[in-house]
């Protein structure tokens, strides 16, 4: 008989078939063991009752599609963390700055990246410095949904319009956490020299020891796969050690500047819901059948945030 | 200009290259842009400050070496947290259980898993079922190296003979922690459903939620990349969908087994040396120029446990 273990990940895009099959209770290759019964405080027993208004379709502003000859990669921008990075994203897109370049490292359990290699395009429009944005202040307006464990990292881990966050109130600031498939600006050792035209993704444990160091600008929303199965580079840091073994951008779009017929259509759970704290206690607490003992207890980068196909594409 | 964001993985496996040059402050992709000052409190200044005596070489008797067309992956068995499965294991490689298998899961940001995808072949002389081993008795002779920070899973997190792991003083017991790397042995619902016949590797964010719900049993310490870079499965859990999509399995075999021309000769540093007590301060406050503020902490699995080639290998 074939054993599997529970399989539910904790991606956060993670899509809403893979959550609700990953919480029957045994699952077999060769089919499914028993009929499970529902489950009220499962994840898959929250979604199921999410009501349409729980989801938040993302404004194709804001939406970056990475285009590449396997699949398109779907960016969702956090312009509220990071305005001025967002803006000189969209205008290196604008510009086409991204079509053609290339996928140049991959380090294993940490990120991939990409950008111009031989760091010889120009930024046209764009500007080459901006202020570093690794924090932001934190009005009180700054939507934000308490995880309710301590975080190592931060005096206060939570949600903030979507995005996995975390704040000190003291210093009045915010700032987005480096989870698994959160994307960030490169930069040199100077603060102010990240500037969009390298980005990279988080494909390991989440390097939180980054937070507060580098600009987030937004997360993975769908294809991260892509992405996080290329071929490590050999050599230092990861990089890819001939040209020939980067794999091409064939484009980067605002998903706004697509036409509709050729746009992903994907909705959110909203994180300022009562679904969605009630997903986080369902994840800090395991109810599903194989569990023996639950964590009490979540990562704030074991949250899944999950992404399902808008209603008309269903 | 080409700018890279400081590149340290946080991999266990990490190479002792890797993270010496992981540790020039500033790279980019057309050479070291400034000689590096030595740094006494960086990663890179520990481990080239470190003696001999701080490294050990696992015994080939707890390592395996699966092999792939690609490659061999190289996995160091924790008997000491899992004993019976452990000779369980060693028991179905002596038999060449897993010679012709496949690996049958790749779900991302979360584990693949190898094993009888048919659920035919036998398991000879193996058991069929096993204690759990979730947790271990923990004597005051378990070795211990406490990590300074809290741990949200556990009473105390740390690491002990080599592995992650956490333990609960109030009820004797310790169990491996499951973080990116970590082997451990699928089962069913039963607690006593695992025999080690199906394994799965952690790929992503450690899920931690796992932990003392199943039986972990070692560390791949060489060649995760061949199975992180697996292309990930369309089905449920990230199962694969048709067995030509399956990655077949060459051999696995307990490396003193092996002729000794033919194994891989690989140390690893101490757990219970002060260079690895400095190390985790290293990375609880990064001292390189790149960062600008230090986490002040450090998360279990974001802890390098550091391998490199044998000094008669290098």
């Amino acid at each position: 008989m074939s054993r599997v273990i529970d399989a539910i990940a904790s991606a956060p895009y993670t899509s809403l078939a893979t959550l609700l099959l990953g919480m029957l209770p045994v699952w077999t290759q060769t089919g499914f063991a028993a009929e499970p019964a529902p489950k009220a405080r499962t994840t898959a027993g929250i979604l199921e009752a999410s009501a349409a208004t729980d989801w938040r379709v993302p404004d194709p502003g804001n939406v970056l599609y990475l285009d590449l000859a396997a699949g398109r990669v779907v960016i969702e921008l956090a312009p509220v963390f990071a305005p001025e990075h967002a803006i000189n994203l969209r205008a290196l897109v604008r510009q086409k700055y991204f079509d053609g370049l290339t996928i140049n490292r991959s380090q294993d359990n940490f990120v991939v990246q990409w950008g111009d290699a031989d760091g010889t395009r120009s930024l046209g429009a764009a500007r080459a410095t901006l202020p570093p944005e690794f924090t932001v202040k934190a009005p009180a307006s700054l939507p934000w949904v308490a995880l309710p464990d301590a975080d190592g990292f931060a005096p206060e881990a939570g949600f903030s319009a979507g995005f996995p966050a975390a704040r000190d109130r003291s210093r009045g600031e915010a700032w987005l956490a480096h989870c698994y498939g959160m994307v960030g600006v490169g930069r040199a050792n100077e603060p102010d020299s990240g500037n969009g035209a390298e980005l990279y993704v988080v494909i390991g444990h989440a390097p939180r020891q980054l937070d507060r160091n580098i600009a987030v600008v937004g997360r993975v929303i769908k294809g991260i796969e892509l992405l996080s199965t290329l071929p490590r580079g050999t050599g230092a840091l990861g990089f890819y050690e001939t040209p020939a073994e980067r794999t091409s951008i064939v484009a980067v779009r605002v998903a706004a500047d697509v036409p509709a017929a050729e746009r992903e259509h994907l909705e959110l759970l909203r994180t300022d819901t009562a679904t969605f704290s009630a997903l986080i206690e369902a994840r800090r607490n395991r109810r599903d059948d194989w569990y023996q003992v639950p964590a009490g207890y979540v990562d704030l980068c074991n949250v899944p945030l999950p992404v399902r196909k808008s209603a008309a594409a269903r």
